[in-house]
């Protein structure tokens, strides 16, 4: 309640202070994370998992344009949703408030501390940041430098909190208080948000994970499909919203898989197919029941022949995450068919699934991408971590 | 995702012949009642929990008209909330779909049985309904009844189910299966909520209590601060938006109080003050810290006097439970300190925090009201029981 009483304006300020300490203490956050990165090496830790870790000018200068960007956006706190007039006269205001205090709990990407801290703030939420304990120089640095002059805003301190100590009990604890937290946003691997979700007594939006499918209709442009597919499958393996499993309409699979599949070769990714694409596409691994549940995040694309857009959508309903889904095809009612069929947060006609993400979306921001029903749904922004409370403006009126 | 494929208009035949049937097998539905009202009493329960419990002629039609109503209520399913076109031609739609499963634990009132089956087929969700053991013939005499002709409509029975033993265990099990329920709404007293939030596995949409304040300001129209006091706390002192405190300036207590003190003691009201209080009213009993917490649901009401605003302002969101609180004043800018200071469901302006119902907003229904800030808060009807997916039309985007 403390910070949805400082000013947009206020808070504008605030995020562009955090901007520029950062930028100011550059060379002190290199130094934290330096110690972090020795530390993570001497353990063994894999060449991934450093690269996330590790902060460089570059990417420091990416968290500082990022809260700049945050505190050009416009305040979501205060718009009227919605209002209407009773009948005995009462005006009824459905208005957005902050939430409260939201838990962030990551991995080891130091960034995501300035980033979360940034558009909490924003949307006048407390936070408290949790990230993971191999990054823990790196974070403490960064929020110390962003919480600096929070103060001279009206802001207080404990309104960016973080976590300081390494054991995981300490999660735990945040977990367990529900009446400290009011909402939980985990960001990581599907490990660390299965525990999480697992334990916590607070809500959490989530998605665990990212199974994506992209369906090749008998009406499909192919040179579009094709474009589309590599798009999905390549141009960034290793996140959420890349496909992971093709389904081709078998009237078109005999047109679109060799295709297809020399393209992909091309680019390196390697095809597990059902055995009636393995009959087109001979020499290929076979994929078996678990491929149609695995979330690759690499080179691997799993390729099922189906009969109809029927059983595409039973088959990404049954096997897919409900994260993002697209159908390629120029035939109108079976595109509807899809896109009211399909269970996922976002479904795409004719488009590649790599745009499920706040800034491709025009959100402005991303806090992380949901795949619950319920509070928000696929890409989060400012406006998903809201709530609202309603205004009821009478004049004397009372129930009869 | 079955009953979203149901069209508006076979879901509303299925309600309305949910209450032909309710009204055909009256009587059955009598005789299945009284068997728990006896079994009830045998077990010496107290006559308000007796008077839930039990079945009449008109209630039963209560019923059938709630149904009724409810079919002629707008399908929230298929609304598009939002829609917009991106720089790169991608056109998004923000679509309002059915959220799942919806379990809903209760109380003996087997009214609900029906109400909420109702709301959760109008608006494409199936449920999954557990009442409290002594109604249990009652709710499975209603549940056979409204789920006879579901099968006409296309509407396979499942979509309405009932949990058919007695067992408390069987509540913990639905809790603990998230891969079932999306969501559970737990209608009934604090202490059937807490259990229900304490165990669960799947979100919980809810609000333990209803501790609404009503602040006399220093600028308020005396008579309407009195009509206002009564209503709130006389009209109906058994339901979680009647007031339990009222707070009042000390510049107008000495003016208010003596007049609003006879007005209540005519009403039977047990007033319980603060000191400041009883200097003005003498021989009323003292409240203690309790008091301020208390939920009476009774002829009981806490008074105390305040110096200001601000002090009424941080007594309500300490002590309150975040429902309903109510400021009577003309001074506009003490108004909208106290609108936006006050963090809670509904916040009134000169009018009775006995609005705070989805019949009263307007809103057509009521499944039940939260105090949570995740998914929905205030009065629930139709759409707080749905989720939203995302439809991105395009026209063969890529993402570079």
């Amino acid at each position: 309640m403390v910070l949805s009483a400082v000013s947009t304006k206020d808070r504008n300020k605030a995020l562009l202070a955090m901007a520029d300490s950062l930028l100011k203490n550059l060379r002190y956050i290199l130094l934290c994370n330096a110690r972090d990165v020795s530390r993570a090496k001497k353990k063994g830790t894999s060449g991934p998992f450093i690269d996330r870790l590790s902060l460089t000018n570059e990417r420091i200068k990416g968290m500082v344009e990022s809260l700049r960007s945050v505190a050009a956006l416009k305040d979501p706190v205060g718009e009227i949703i919605k209002e209407w007039k009773r009948p005995n006269g009462l005006l009824i205001k459905k208005v957005r408030v902050p939430i409260g205090v939201i838990g962030i709990i990551y991995e080891a990407r130091p960034n995501v501390t300035s980033d979360c801290a940034g558009l909490c703030l924003k949307s006048g939420n407390a936070c408290v940041l949790r990230g993971g304990s191999d990054s823990i120089s790196s974070n403490l640095a960064i929020h110390e430098v962003i919480t600096k002059d929070l103060e001279r805003f009206g802001i207080p301190k404990a309104a960016v909190s973080i976590i300081d100590v390494k054991e995981r009990r300490a999660v735990d604890f945040l977990l367990s208080a529900p009446e400290f937290v009011d909402l939980i946003i985990p960001r990581g691997g599907e490990g660390l948000i299965r525990h999480v979700a697992g334990i916590s007594r607070i809500p959490v939006i989530k998605h665990y994970k990212g199974v994506c499918h992209l369906y090749i209709d008998k009406y499909a442009d192919l040179k579009k499909a094709l474009s589309i597919t590599l798009n999905a499958k390549v141009q960034r393996p290793g996140v959420c919203n890349a496909i992971e499993t093709l389904l081709v309409h078998k009237d078109i699979a005999k047109a679109f898989l060799p295709k297809a599949a020399h393209a992909l070769k091309e680019a390196k990714v390697e095809l597990r197919g059902c055995p009636k694409t393995r009959q087109i596409l001979k020499g290929i691994k076979g994929a078996v029941e678990k491929d149609w549940y695995a979330e690759y995040l690499a080179l691997i694309l799993a390729v099922k022949v189906v009969d109809d857009v029927q059983e595409a959508i039973r088959f990404i309903n049954r096997y897919g995450s409900s994260h993002s889904d697209a159908i390629i095809t120029k035939n109108k009612k079976i595109a509807d068919e899809f896109l009211k069929g399909v269970d996922s947060a976002c479904v795409y006609l004719n488009a590649s699934t790599r745009f499920t993400d706040g800034y491709q979306f025009g959100l402005g921001a991303e806090i992380g991408i949901s795949t619950d029903k319920i509070h928000a749904r696929g890409p989060m922004a400012l406006e998903e971590i809201t709530s609202y409370k309603y205004l009821v403006l009478g004049s004397g009126q009372i129930r009869t």
